[in-house]
């Protein structure tokens, strides 16, 4: 009888976060001033982020604890369940193996609430009163609108205007859950008014709705502003994640030699591959793989350059090191909305210049096509964003069938695509478009970054 | 610890179906013809149903085994877990005990695939090609799309015009799992280019869609009708439901003083109440209270008459004794689609006339009261029909608070919320009317019911 479905009980859920920063060959280095391009301090970063997230992002305890008041949240939902892909491995006609695991049980459908659950209780610890945030697709503000209902917090999203109007659906979602949604650029804040002064029908952008929601949380007493991927703690609190597939694999008999996700920010795949890479550090699995999978529209890894630049389009955010391609470049508007980050998180840089994660980019078209064939066989209809690691995970089986090899695969299937369905009725009906990535554009946005002495 | 779900592996899915017909103290009548209201012989029935679908809606075996190619396909989302809400407990304040089945986990979002699976396995074991069906809100036709795809069958949907236009969501999700959608009416069949001749603008209605599908079905070879409630097989088909949570129940050390569920054809609630029923057929639990919701826009249990009366509105189907507001009473447009049918399933209404359950209406406003408050707490956006059985809920979780009891309460959350959305926009905007019963209407209605001797 075949099993489907490898279930933890919440017994067994992660009570410590994994953090990987003791055990990098090449820990990323220090962020440096927006303004200044000085290293920052962490008193710098105070007046963004509650003092717990400041601390867990340059820890170097390889275990961190999490407060039981954030594991019974995430009990409401985790460990998350692992799938057994059979159907789809019999319809690829396959010897590949291929399993994923399922994020999208959470009631906001993705796995950023793995993080906004615990970036609310340090919050709420401070004794805050409310936090603000930016979203574009969505997910992170449905996250963090969910996650903040527990711990009694004002939740404020500044959602890209764009968006507000062409995805009502996780605008009612974050409203049904309590956020308080408003389309950016707004008249709540400086930054948005002047936008709306020189262009009052402005369709916003990411990097203006960051800019509003840092100005919120920075002039109002008793607000901080949170964010969904990029830096390291949030890869720390992805990593129940991986930690739980390990378990995972272990009751199915298995261990994976090939690890794919999609990224934008990176969290939902550092969170599943982290736990699983000390292996690979440490020369047990030199040959196990792990693969970055990004948009051809925003391809950083495989396009950028690894170098200092602003996390946000309008600098006021800290400078990281890392693979971009420009804070200023702006990404075709493909659906995969999550992968339209100019950046990347510098954990995964590291490990990608250091040679321990690979990294490949797709087309929109390629990627449905992996999606949907995945829909019909498995049943669940991904996010435009896990599509592109479903178009990773099918070439690896394709690549198997070919060869007659039957690795082990395992994909983070990171939340499903329920508001996400105008894109497949774009795809069925012809209407995707695989955007060209401008070389002229690229350059042009390349010449944009920061210029630090020695990096 | 508090745990708040009960999982079972999948080598704990029941095995067979349980068949509440021969426990029944007043089993219902058979079905009459729809045109000479003679008494239906299964030859009657089969040009429409697979006939092990016939065999099944009169057995008198207690238990009937489900196939193993239909557990192997149930397996990939069963058994659904169990949750214990805590966090709407504490929100409401209540000494109630409150736990909830979630079948919006299967990949459809509801509970309507348990049957789609087993009736699709039956039409294929038959050697057909392909089946046809209606859909309204589209959680049916979803569900069918979805098991049709494991069958190697083509599966044609019905789509009422109106739905199809205004929900396309679920237009897009059918047709990602392989449905083929038509707006009804359509030219594909005479009726509906009859229907077309006279209103070439026919917004469509569920009666217009099941005269398509069924006249698809019996005029194409190697095709037959499908659906989705009402009838003792789909009935027995989603008592799976009820057997899973007997176990979990059993696992939380706990069992139900109340069961609670929508109906609208019934089937979602019966599937999970049929199998606790016994206790209450043999004396051992009398106190157990079972408690069926309907929408005030069509009562059939708390307004309806217990009566003969054509299943659809075109008078093409079986005709059966049931609760009902006539097959010409056309409810009000509330966003509870699943609702708004005019009769209720027979074994429902025999075990309401014997008093074994009861019933409830409730109103548009106050159910998303419910399933407001019941998401804030719990994280999940339930459909508008699972909204139905959430009120009830909150109101007897109150009766206790007033009484002090700390009741036990179990109740169905048979489908996610998430292609509804606009439900919970209007209702924040304060736009959800209230709509009040028509008594007229009604009683107009009621006189066009088949005039049946000795009935």
């Amino acid at each position: 009888m075949k099993q489907y479905k490898y279930l933890l009980p919440e017994s067994e859920m992660p009570t410590h976060w994994y953090n990987v920063l003791p055990d990098m060959k090449t820990p990323p280095p220090p962020y440096r001033h927006p303004a200044t391009l000085e290293v920052l301090t962490p008193q710098d970063l105070a007046p963004i982020f509650p003092q717990p997230l400041i601390e867990q992002e340059a820890s170097q305890e390889r275990w961190i604890e999490i407060p039981e008041e954030v594991q019974d949240v995430l009990r409401m939902w985790r460990p998350s369940p692992l799938y057994r892909a059979y159907r789809w491995e019999q319809a690829l006609d396959t010897p590949a193996k291929i399993y994923y695991k399922w994020e999208g049980v959470s009631p906001p459908g993705s796995h950023k609430p793995n993080t906004a659950v615990a970036q609310c209780y340090y919050a709420k610890e401070e004794g805050l009163e409310g936090v603000s945030t930016e979203t574009g697709a969505g997910q992170w503000g449905s996250a963090l609108s969910f996650a903040s209902q527990f711990f009694g917090l004002e939740c404020k999203v500044f959602m890209v205007a764009i968006s507000y109007q062409q995805k009502p659906y996780r605008r009612i979602a974050m409203e049904t859950w309590g956020g308080n949604v408003i389309p950016s650029p707004s008249s709540t804040t400086k930054a948005g008014r002047d936008i709306l002064a020189k262009d009052p029908e402005s369709p916003g952008s990411l990097g203006m709705a960051i800019s509003e929601a840092i100005e919120y949380a920075v002039t109002h007493e008793g607000w901080k502003y949170l964010l969904g991927s990029v830096v390291n703690f949030v890869m720390l609190h992805q990593t129940v994640i991986g930690l739980e597939a390990i378990k995972q694999m272990e009751m199915a008999g298995d261990e994976p030699d090939i690890l794919i996700g999609c990224v934008g920010g990176g969290s939902n795949f550092a969170g599943l591959f982290l736990p699983f890479i000390p292996k690979k550090l440490n020369g047990e699995r030199p040959d196990m793989r792990i693969i970055n999978v990004e948009s051809t529209a925003c391809p950083s890894l495989t396009r950028g350059v690894y170098a200092y630049d602003w996390g946000d389009t309008a600098k006021t955010g800290p400078v990281a090191k890392m693979h971009t391609v420009g804070h200023d470049f702006v990404p075709a508007p493909v659906h995969a909305g999550g992968l339209r980050y100019h950046g990347m998180a510098p954990i995964i840089c590291s490990l990608y210049d250091d040679g321990f994660v690979e990294a490949r980019a797709y087309n929109q078209n390629e990627v449905f096509d992996a999606a949907h064939s995945f829909a019909q066989a498995e049943g669940f209809i991904v996010a435009p964003e896990t599509g592109h690691a479903v178009k990773a995970t099918y070439d690896e089986a394709m690549a198997c069938r070919e060869s007659g090899e039957a690795k082990t695969i395992l994909f983070n299937a990171s939340g499903h695509g329920h508001f996400d369905l105008s894109a497949y009725d774009a795809y069925h009906r012809d209407d995707l478009i695989d955007y060209a990535l401008e070389e002229d554009k690229l350059q042009r946005a390349l010449r944009e970054l920061p210029n630090i002495k020695g990096s």
